[in-house]
């Protein structure tokens, strides 16, 4: 597996088919580990750094994780290469942006990725389409206890994993989930998710993690805490809880919508597929938010003869590294937004039979 | 002829074919009259304005203009119907509003309307698709000459025609033209029209005359003056270099936005393209806006298969008198709304062949 070649694949995260997908697009698990007897990256000198990395890389290379895994030195890689990991969420923007000795581990099939060297030595992050908790745990577990059984991490008894953060102490644990909320977002009831996610003491963020706007209407709710909680108790509060509230909360949405507004909602759905096969130039912003609506219509069958995974694909296929890298070629904003305009016309003239 | 079948007709001023009418939509010429030994309408007596009524319908009645006429007794119409012919730039918005005796004789061709009892007690207006003044001009005199020979208009041996606004004295000639300018108002360089209007005492106004913004890029520029100058010049300086000039800088700049931003000039050309095809709402506004651009996009050949007429009878049938006589039924703005979305959608949908 290449990097080109993942530019042109869709990854897990996004694929269609998972459980609840019509609203939920896909799970997250991360762990936070630490090499023990080692010093938090903040206190690390640079050899340290690199003796961290080659000790997690080693133990990657030798584990058996059912599927092969490829290696990229973030340290090392070209800024495009970086940003493409980024879109594809194989790696924060920290960990693109930070200096020193660090990389990631990819499974091939993009089910998990293995940062080294961001906030701590290791950060596990596995990931399925859809809400589908239960196996990305599973796998979560099965990747850390391989790890684990050939290296040493950092563990107090009563407090439970050591992290560089104090909010990841303990279980180490982050469950995050990420919605399509569309209709939340035109019917303007986007704080009923809010004001639950507070309750619940969950952060909601944009696409992109903290920082992050709501683009194309795609939020992340996860846990904030993990001290003194244990991992069943977090992701059986995802599953039993938080998830199928806010899911109801949407899905009432789009039913009201569909009832009393339909005429508004067609409009919607119906501008953004019109605009999206027609403009010549076009942002990543404005092709998220019609993209986001164009989903919706799909998901609805308001628009019935779009096939989703090809939206799904665009939703990646659109962002500034992977257009480079489709192209082959780096691009200025201009004629990125150019090409971006053009491969959307073109992926969904391939993607749309005549049914409507 | 009824309004009903008027409703459905596009009408002489929207016409394609004219001369120059990738710039110039149609030329209209008005002259203003006044019954000699009545007074001035703001001095008539309900029975006074009865009887200017009457002489000038007799007198219309009896003429022969070559085509037969039909008349609209505008004081007794519905509001519908009067904002059919306001839409139709058969009648002044402030001859729809007015009270008391009044109407309108329309050729029923529609390149000439009669308006009684308006401003002043006759308003002459003569139209013409495309550039086309000598025509216009020549059903003028032709219209002004019979109805002259069976009524006695108010003239003074120095002055001329008497009218009830001063501004109007003289030759009572006012020359409009109605300019489709796209490009200059995309390049922001309306200014330089408005300057050279300024220069040789033009006014430059919207769609719908006074007071009225540049809806869907159309301006109409008409001369100030008619005290102290007589027809030929008037008329002569709108053919040798009013509108010449204004057509030169809107040619240059399309030619600017073909050469240098072809790609922002596309844009705006198929986002409008296919907001027209897609939307199920629009105001009256934006269709006029987006239409607007469609039809630069047609006659500068970038969209191929898209019938010109079919644009230019949108810009009429969209407007909300045309929609709800079509309809045969009174709407709410939301109703009228979806309907302009949908007639829009059908009607492009006939007038696009598969070519681009």
């Amino acid at each position: 597996m290449t990097l080109d070649e993942l530019a042109r694949s869709t990854g897990e995260w996004l694929a269609t088919g998972g459980p609840l997908s019509d609203v939920v697009i896909s799970s997250r698990i991360r762990l936070a580990r630490n090499v023990a007897d080692q010093p938090f990256l903040s206190r690390a000198s640079r050899e340290q750094r690199t003796e961290i990395e080659r000790t997690l890389f080693e133990a990657v290379a030798a584990c058996n994780f059912g599927q092969s895994t490829f290696y990229i030195d973030v340290d090392k890689s070209d800024p495009l290469d970086r940003q493409l990991l980024v879109e594809r969420h194989l790696i924060s923007r920290q960990h693109a942006d930070a200096e020193g000795s660090r990389g990631v581990a990819i499974a091939s099939s993009e089910t998990f990725a293995l940062m080294i060297n961001e906030e701590d030595h290791l950060r596990i992050q596995v990931m399925r389409r859809g809400l589908n908790l239960d196996e990305a745990w599973e796998e979560t577990t099965r990747v850390d206890s391989a790890l684990e059984s050939l290296v040493d991490f950092a563990y107090h008894q009563r407090y439970g994993y050591l992290t560089a953060c104090p909010t990841n102490v303990g279980t180490g644990l982050r469950v995050s989930v990420m919605l399509h909320l569309p209709a939340l977002k035109l019917t303007g009831e986007m704080e009923k998710v809010f004001r639950a996610a507070k309750d619940m003491r969950l952060a909601v963020r944009g696409l992109f993690g903290e920082g992050t706007d709501a683009l194309g209407d795609f939020f992340q709710v996860s846990n904030q805490v993990t001290l003194g909680e244990n991992e069943e108790d977090i992701l059986s509060a995802f599953k039993a809880n938080v998830i199928p509230s806010v899911v109801k909360y949407e899905q009432e949405a789009r039913r009201v919508l569909q009832k009393d507004q339909l005429a508004i909602l067609d409009d919607k759905i119906w501008r953004a597929f019109g605009l999206l096969q027609n403009a010549r130039t076009m942002s990543t912003e404005e092709a998220l938010y019609l993209l986001s609506h164009l989903r919706m219509g799909v998901v609805l069958k308001r628009v019935q003869n779009v096939n989703l995974d090809a939206i799904n694909e665009l939703f990646l296929a659109i962002q500034s590294a992977h257009l480079q890298k489709r192209q082959g070629t780096k691009l200025d904003g201009e004629h990125r937004s150019i090409l971006r305009a053009q491969l959307i016309r073109d992926c969904l003239a391939r993607a749309t039979t005549n049914k409507n």
